[in-house]
């Protein structure tokens, strides 16, 4: 093998490809990172036992030349020195040239780098997919939809099925829901060509979608393509492919959580409700559990919280309407601040059954997005 | 005590004592901050055993009123909590007010905290340190001087002078030197008023220069009044006081250290250098050592290092000038960056005696600065 590489080009491929490389794993091969130059660019691969990366540098794009192979072949490079080497050249064009012992010889300005290559006929197959079972959405969507569910996913690995989002597919309508039991975010969106895929029902696990949304560049208008099998999962978005497996398992029915009536209903404005919360939680913190007091009467919402040693703290809020009974009710400062975070909307409204039942809050003006969580016994 | 506050006035006061505070602290009122509104402002002071620091706020500076005293008082409040408090209130104005049990009642907007204080009392008092031995120098100077030594300061405890920077005011001129016994920095400057105060020796801990960097704000020009006592040194800049304790000890004689002739003189590019070094240091830090050799011979400059698991590295660079006996040596990468990563001037000049003398870092056009770091023996 043997070829010249834009510097930039190298840099930006094999640090996307990084985020699925650990450092950690058990097979040895895997901490390297799979250069592979072809008639038509060079390819980059990276994977751990859960995702795969795969980028690919174009000989040419938009008329520049990236990337020149003068030999094709394939070699495996330890990752990480290889990622911080090429981040740190000086010269604009990176030559690599590899001998049958895998020796890969790396040249830029005055800088001569042998490493020592693995054989990458070692290096395992990613999962083939094909592509019957696709649809596409637009790369911003797919990123807020990330962000708007996963962060409600259980970090424990007491029921793994619910480490992973809940992805419905279904008459050209994606809808999403993660849960750890104690909370629960959902959002649906249309996706484009979602009715010829059928209807599906699948897991990922909230770890790749992070490493997914953080390897999703800001063109955001762009369209990503989605293909399903049984075990794995596909994102493809200009030169870069990312594979997640699916987690195995029955996912709880979620629907039946959600109450259908409300007997108080307030509507806040989401940021002044969010400080208010954050202040609050500054004694909240203190005394461990996080928790703060909401009173809701009389058209007024007061926030508090108390710590012995500490002090205590009142926060008062004027809705921007109130509906039904006054209410006393205590929740996690963290949790209501996470879905808070989660939402663009100016206003959100509030939803509350009981003191023990689940409140529900929605971005006002967006009926795709609920946010649920449980209160805790405090009164 | 009762008190009217700009938010963004106290925010940035109470930011800048919390260098001084340790949570860690044994003496339990130290971890607070003690507040005092007196007629002219109010002065909030953090301290721990080897540092204080207080700031001021003016009732006007530059024709803005920043505070309004209505009580004079005193407090001490738990600093973290009340520092976070402050910069999450939403208002521009914080209100203070302080109850006979030291309850203090801190209201902004909507917001309304009651934090339970301790007696301002029992707050240690900040050395009395009169004015006769003084100087000036500009800020801007100043942290340029504690960059280019500070760093070469031990951090190991065996020989705890050697953790402080050694200062010498004499006849108008200020020199500073810090080693670790593997490597040196000094630096020297002409300070203003330095003939006045006669000749000083004193020994400063590393760290305490090191937050005193941090708290000087970016107006470079001004000039910082520092004032010396047998066992403290004050720095006084703007509406802030910095306090540190002296280190006790002989500090030992360094100028013998540092060789006279020089058998090989070579001039390179900072940054070439730099970066030439960092790269072979990718390969050198995974053997642990960090070692890179340089090898200078007809008016070459080769830096090179190896690692028997992951390959190799070269890197030519060609000087600027070349004087004397052709040269082979190692030494620490990370010393070598350290020292040029210091150096604002475009060149260097390295001054070599043989492979085990001391080598001689000088930035070519500034007299007054000079790094010295010991080789490593593994030809």
């Amino acid at each position: 093998m043997k070829c010249t590489v834009q510097k930039d080009k190298l840099a930006d491929a094999v640090n996307r490809v990084m985020k699925a490389i650990s450092s950690k794993t058990t097979i040895p091969i895997l901490t390297g990172v799979k250069i592979t130059s072809g008639r038509d660019g060079i390819t980059l691969t990276g994977s751990n036992s859960d995702i795969s990366i795969q980028t690919f540098i174009p000989l040419e794009e938009d008329g520049n030349e990236n990337a020149i192979v003068h030999t094709p072949g394939q070699i495996v490079l330890p990752s990480r020195l290889f990622s911080e080497l090429v981040r740190k050249l000086q010269d604009e064009d990176v030559h690599i040239e590899v001998d049958s012992r895998f020796i890969a010889k790396i040249t830029s300005g005055s800088t001569e780098f042998s490493l020592n290559g693995l054989d990458p006929e070692e290096y395992p197959n990613l999962p083939i997919i094909n592509g019957s079972d696709a649809f596409r959405i637009r790369k911003d969507l797919l990123k807020d939809m990330i962000k708007q569910t996963v962060y409600a996913v259980s970090v424990t690995e007491t029921r793994p099925v619910l480490t992973g989002v809940k992805w419905m597919i279904n008459d050209g309508k994606l809808s999403c829901v993660a849960t750890d039991s104690h909370r629960l975010a959902q959002r649906s969106v249309s996706v484009e060509n979602g009715e010829a895929s059928g209807a599906h029902i699948l897991v990922i696990p909230g770890s790749s979608l992070n490493e997914l949304s953080k390897i999703l560049d800001d063109d955001d208008e762009q369209l990503v393509d989605i293909v399903m099998t049984a075990n794995q999962i596909l994102f493809k978005s200009n030169n870069v492919q990312f594979y997640s497996r699916l987690l195995d398992g029955n996912y709880p029915d979620t629907s039946r959580l959600i109450p259908t009536e409300s007997k108080t209903t307030i509507d806040l404005a989401t940021k002044d409700l969010y400080r208010a919360i954050e202040r609050a939680s500054l004694l909240a913190k203190e005394e461990r559990n996080n928790v703060v007091k909401l009173r809701a009467e009389g058209n007024q919402v007061e926030i508090s919280s108390q710590s012995l040693e500490l002090g205590r703290v009142f926060e008062t809020l004027v809705p921007e309407r109130f509906d039904g009974e006054p209410l006393r009710i205590s929740f996690s400062a963290k949790f209501m601040m996470d879905a808070l975070g989660k939402m663009d909307a100016q206003s959100v409204r509030i939803h509350f059954v009981g003191p023990m039942r689940p409140i529900i809050i929605r971005p006002i003006g967006d009926e795709n997005i609920l946010m649920l969580i449980l209160p805790i016994r405090t009164f």
